[in-house]
């Protein structure tokens, strides 16, 4: 089928034959499928869908478009976790230090921040000498040696979703289920994993807006991840305000080695131990959620899961001092309190615009060439359901550039909700689907 | 609104605003609006449609992206006929001189053949020393002096329509009804006429193979005129199978001048007639269509038609005594039976894979850069009633290349359905909307 053809196919909702997807997909890499037809193709997935084999192939196509890695030299079952993002969502940063000192390998490939959201590369970044750029020999031998090796995507990984991605972003192709779960999906089986769990975050701050779309997206995923012989597992978690209390890159780095000292908030903390045991048992060290959680435990316990986190940021050239010794990461030279307007009780922090906010006072980009003040961000000082007095500060800003403080203050004071009673406290893991 | 946002919203079933409907042609016409983004568009409109406000903003940005031709100095109701094209349809050969005769300014702009269909431009150029490209500065004296002029599209008109077609079709967006409406009503408006009569063909043979597409696309157009208020009527009139004996472009010609002698088959008369008379009643130059038709016959019958088709030809650089003197056009070498297999009656013949087979024949295009045989061709001895007997000939080809025979006879036998009953007559036209 030509790819004139193949789009009025689609568009005539006729399911479509793997192998002309995979040709279509193939010639698009390579520029014989011009950009006008791949949006108008991507337009018509938008209004008739995929079904599981047509996904199946499309993840595949893209998938084999670029190098998959080998990491069979590694023993074990490698398991990854995605998120779909969220603000103060630092749980990679905890999760995989943890899970590899329970004996899970984890492969990590990762993304930058932009928007209201952060990025784990960013996070990581902000340890002095850290290197999220290395080789894939590295990163092969990194995942077998250290056990956890977390880097970017490369160029070689997928690079017809890289193009794919580029083209929905500006064609209004972007939120469509189908199209993200091949993206995803694409991107995580080019790390050599065996297995993934998924943090599908549903709210007001995540991509998904409401728990039925959330739902959708991770069977989607799991059903490709069937498809292709991997196992994948969801947990929809809420997003209805940012996860634990630092925003911010520096910051964020210290509530996810406090997290493994048990010191960070319960939410964070509970999010990061639900995730990961997953990962446990999914890699073959735990029988039950129960049994995984005493492995967790004893790896935070025992100092394990922070020994881990050091000899990763070592490995990837950073200086493990800073983990031990928090003071020497990055600090902001000074900080703001936004004190609360008026008495009441939290009833809701909008994370979407409190992530805008970060952004606007320097941790996150509002596109791809800003640079990122590392140190700068938020701790939440109150939570929804806290009592706040009038005065009490709502949120300490780390700052670097008294400039923004104004401007920043006003947009917190804006996303914060006062009430006069506090909301049903919401579960925080909302579903298990797998 | 940016491209982006306008996609998303019509992606979302939101009705766009008429302001943002014109900077977003205006915007793809300059190249500002990239082609990607514009066939995500089409492809979004295929589904959610546009109403006739923003249908009519669509049409007017596209009618505006060029000239728009004036043609004030020429006294009367400036009318033009439509056709969305058959085989066999060489309706406005004739139509156009019986309307100018009775005094009906006709300026029309005509297309290319291209596939099984013909296009009136090849028709007329197969006229010794036709002329189709005249300047705007002649089609404009021509429509005053001579009644009527018979052009082909020039760059300067509705350029945004020139570019969007080109893309609708490798997008798979050619066949949706408020993008066809739109695409021929901006090219029509651009002429500089008062009022349009549109022949919508239904049928196998036609682009419309059901008489509710049909009908929704007349409506469709006839909203846009309103929308910019030109009358517009519209006959949708059946193309089951070809009209009139003649395709092939001299064959074509040559009928159409028969016709004016009343010589011409029942179909094609009866077709040109209903269409030439809402003609003149659009035009002022009777009151209804028995008075119309009175007035046509005249025309027929006291050569005025005739005289009057000679004048255009002599105006357009071509020999009118071609015309009086119908052997003076081209003629193939030789002609060659195609024979009936068996006795039986037709009871259907495929037009679209009849005109195929004259394109075959070196009758039309395969693609636009293809050059045209205009003296081959066919005449249709038996058509859809007609009783035959083995060895009788169904169609006459002309023929210039022998070698094309095998093939286009099997052709031509294949479209052919021979049964036992002959099935009951269609009406010619169909339906009168307006």
């Amino acid at each position: 089928m030509r790819p004139y053809e193949l789009i009025k196919a689609k568009r005539d909702n006729k399911t479509l034959d793997p192998a002309d997807i995979r040709v279509f997909i193939d010639a698009y890499t390579k520029g014989d499928v011009t950009d006008y037809q791949m949006s108008a193709m991507c337009m018509a997935v938008f209004f008739r869908g995929l079904n599981a084999v047509e996904l199946g192939a499309w993840t595949r196509a893209m998938l084999e478009s670029g190098e998959v890695l080998d990491l069979s030299e590694t023993k074990g079952i490698k398991v990854d976790k995605h998120s779909t993002g969220g603000v103060g969502d630092k749980v990679s940063l905890s999760l995989a230090p943890l899970a590899a000192a329970c004996g899970v390998p984890v492969p990590m490939i990762s993304g930058r921040g932009l928007g209201h959201t952060g990025g784990t590369l960013d996070k990581l970044e902000s340890i002095p000498g850290f290197r999220v750029d290395l080789s894939v020999a590295d990163y092969r031998r990194l995942v077998r040696d250290v056990g956890c090796c977390l880097i970017g995507q490369t160029a070689t990984l997928a690079p017809a979703d890289k193009k794919l991605y580029a083209l929905r972003d500006v064609t209004a192709t972007v939120d469509c289920i189908p199209l993200i779960a091949s993206s995803i999906m694409s991107k995580k089986m080019a790390e050599g994993i065996d297995a993934l769990v998924l943090d599908v975050k549903v709210g007001s701050g995540a991509f998904m807006k409401t728990i039925e779309n959330a739902r959708t997206l991770a069977t989607t995923m799991i059903g490709i991840g069937r498809e292709m012989g991997k196992q994948v597992v969801a947990l929809l978690t809420d997003m209805d305000q940012p996860l634990g209390r630092a925003i911010g890159n520096s910051l964020e780095v210290i509530e996810a080695v406090e997290m493994l000292r048990r010191k960070a908030p319960a939410d964070y903390t509970e999010i990061t131990l639900a995730l990961t045991a997953e990962m446990l048992v999914l890699g073959g060290k735990a029988k039950t959620d129960a049994e995984a959680r005493a492995l967790l435990f004893q790896a935070m316990d025992s100092g394990a899961a922070e020994k881990k986190l050091c000899e990763i940021v070592a490995a990837q050239g950073g200086n493990p001092k800073a983990i031990t010794d928090l003071s020497l990461l990055p600090r902001a030279r000074t900080t703001v309190p936004v004190k609360a307007p008026k008495d009441g009780v939290v009833t809701a922090i909008d994370s979407e615009a409190i992530g805008l906010a970060a952004m606007a006072l320097g941790a996150g980009r509002a596109k791809s060439s800003d640079v990122i003040d590392p140190a700068v961000g938020f701790m939440l000082e109150k939570k929804v359901g806290d009592t706040v007095k009038a005065g009490e500060p709502l949120v300490t800003m780390h700052v670097n550039d008294d400039a923004r403080v104004k401007e920043v203050s006003e947009r917190v004071i804006a996303a914060y909700t006062l009430g006069t009673k506090a909301p049903a406290p919401r579960p925080l893991v909302l579903e298990r689907i797998g």
